[in-house]
């Protein structure tokens, strides 16, 4: 139990303790964690310069043993009542602080390893066909985004220009089609060196935490330009992530055996610890819940993810964000993106205002949430991601 | 004319003055520029600590007014006599010297920009349809690739390990079509905003310079891989770039008119001024040039990519590396890839050893080398990218 006052119900309790990145008047950007309705000012309790930092990478290169040390000690501090004097002073109100983005972000990664999605994509797209590619079964696919555009929660997403084919004419303008991608993120903290895979047994030592990612998409643009080489500028205006960093400890207790997988997957790719996570995610567009993505049911968990992604001899490095693709579930309302919700515009979502859904409209709000058990055997939560569309600038050209 | 000994013909003389970064014993890494057989100190001449970083990035995001103060600081120290006395003194023989990567690279995006290029790669790849997709023409077409991975001239390339389909059984160990892409990159020195996309005009606000790219490729792996998100391990292990970055300014001559285009791009894509150049690049493997393509039949030229690139809104940051995509000329001998040179293992190359290569092999050397002209009517040369095929170490599942 924590002396501090926490709302009773508090997803930010004891058992959670994420990592962000606040500031307030006065002072800088600088590391703290969330508990209850506040945020621990680390640099003044801890005495280390690395909490004083505008970002977590300097914590998070320095492996799993001081993230270890770092979160008893922030236990020890928030449990002790006899620590109270010298802490509270640094418990700083969070509705005074300002977030800011958690982590300089090296290389993006976004995987697709959600079968339900990648089946429903492949239903909506090539109809008639298989709709899973052959390959899917063999490897969790994957490609790079764009690191640069990796936003916090709050960041406002300006709808993106673009070309599309629209009655067979090639045209530039705003997309019609925006849409979000619900997924959840591994932050790596230690990084591998290069020429050397990181096996699925090492995956707790390179990832530090998890993050909520919003990969927002505009399937219009992406129809038109992906082949052959993928997504590019239909992803790369924007994706957002949570403000706050879960510690993978934190998790411990919504730990899963992950799905069985048909075929075997090949023996890099074996698991050797469950690393598939009891997350709910929720996501909410205008203040209405749209849809509840289970990532229990992840085909590719993600310590066969970071296997992956190294299996070539590519090193990982601080910082490193691989995201799971979009999370949908085998029900309609387990779906983590308009296009399989509203199965590409031939049903749209109604909302309670009557207005209808198919894509985002200006204006609109959407955010993501997911809550897992917590070791104490209530819940925790992610850090939510949120994002509010802006008109498109499509200058002289729209 | 400078005041240094240069050897006659050099191609790093008064009117290139490449950047990079180098160590020598006693010394850290840092700035430098190339003259004839030696690095000119920076640090210690221009008596500003930017100059004593271990990468380009902080100069780079000085912008351009800097930029060519800087350059005409340095052409005055290296012509004016009088300024002798002062300057040799941090002349280093660059044989004495160890080059480093000369930036840290933030976004690394490979363009497929040359016309010739792709219709090769789709008449051996989707042979008896048409060799260009329809989105070809009207974009210039582009991927995400890894930052991490991007090696320095000299690092030696271990042979990738993944995942290819042979006669139709998925297996996993050595790629056994391993393959070069000779290109050329853009570094991007001063940044862009989140949301304000670079018109064609702006490409010399952005861009300091220039390197030559490896963009080393298991054909294999990216066959089973790409769909349909793109290539992703069959490029992620390393990707080569030259230790020297020639700056744009010193291209000045070798600027063209970009190929005519048709049909007529989009008006965010229209060129404003002429950013194609005038380079010959050079393959060579194992001691034999084995191609020379050119760089001037570029169909798609650098300021479109950076328009393109941000057309969305998404933003540039300072170290971002473009790639050109593999660079084919018409020519069988002016074609920027082996699957190219050999149409994919049908047309093996003869060494003159005897040997025969349709991929490469362990222990091969590929160096690539570019030529342009220069202000005073003779050649400069981009800086050489050289790696080695180190033998895959797959592990027990090789």
């Amino acid at each position: 139990m924590t002396w501090i006052d926490v709302p009773a119900g508090t997803r930010f309790g004891i058992d959670n303790l994420p990592y962000g990145v606040f500031s307030r008047a006065g002072h800088g950007p600088r590391l703290g964690v969330a508990i209850g309705d506040h945020i621990l000012d680390l640099a003044p309790v801890l005495d280390d310069g690395v909490f004083a930092q505008p970002a977590l990478n300097a914590l998070m290169s320095r492996g799993r043993r001081v993230w270890r040390e770092t979160r008893a000690r922030i236990v020890d501090l928030l449990t002790d009542a006899t620590r109270r004097p010298r802490v509270q002073p640094h418990l700083v109100d969070a509705s005074t602080a300002t977030l800011h983005r958690p982590f300089v972000v090296s290389d993006y990664v976004d995987f697709y390893s959600s079968l339900e999605h990648a089946r429903n994509l492949g239903e909506i797209l090539r109809p008639g066909s298989e709709p899973l590619l052959p390959n899917w079964r063999h490897m969790p696919v994957a490609y790079h985004g764009r690191s640069g555009t990796v936003v916090p929660s709050g960041t406002g997403i300006t709808r993106p220009c673009g070309q599309s084919l629209v009655d067979g004419q090639v045209s530039f303008g705003p997309s019609r089609r925006l849409d979000i991608e619900a997924e959840v993120g591994f932050v790596v903290g230690a990084p591998s060196q290069r020429g050397e895979p990181v096996p699925t047994s090492a995956f707790a030592d390179h990832v530090f935490g998890v993050v909520l990612v919003n990969d927002w998409s505009a399937r219009d643009l992406q129809a038109w330009e992906y082949q052959p080489l993928g997504p590019f500028l239909a992803k790369s205006f924007a994706t957002s992530i949570s403000n706050w960093v879960v510690p993978l400890d934190a998790l411990d207790a919504a730990r899963l055996d992950g799905r069985s997988q048909d075929p075997a997957p090949l023996p890099y790719l074996a698991r050797a610890t469950p690393w598939a996570f009891d997350l709910t995610l929720e996501i909410e567009l205008d203040g209405t819940i749209i849809s509840r993505p289970p990532f229990r049911n992840l085909y590719w968990t993600p310590d066969q993810q970071l296997a992956h992604m190294t299996a070539n001899g590519a090193c990982v490095r601080t910082g490193d964000l691989f995201a799971s693709g979009t999370v949908s579930g085998e029900l309609r309302d387990e779906r983590g993106s308009l296009i399989e919700l509203t199965w590409n515009g031939r049903d749209p979502l109604r909302l309670p205002d009557g207005t209808e859904r198919s894509f985002l409209e200006d204006g609109d709000t959407v955010t993501l949430r997911a809550t897992a058990p917590s070791a104490t055997g209530g819940q925790l939560a992610l850090g939510d991601v949120t994002g509010n569309v802006l008109p498109a600038r499509c200058g002289s050209d729209g």
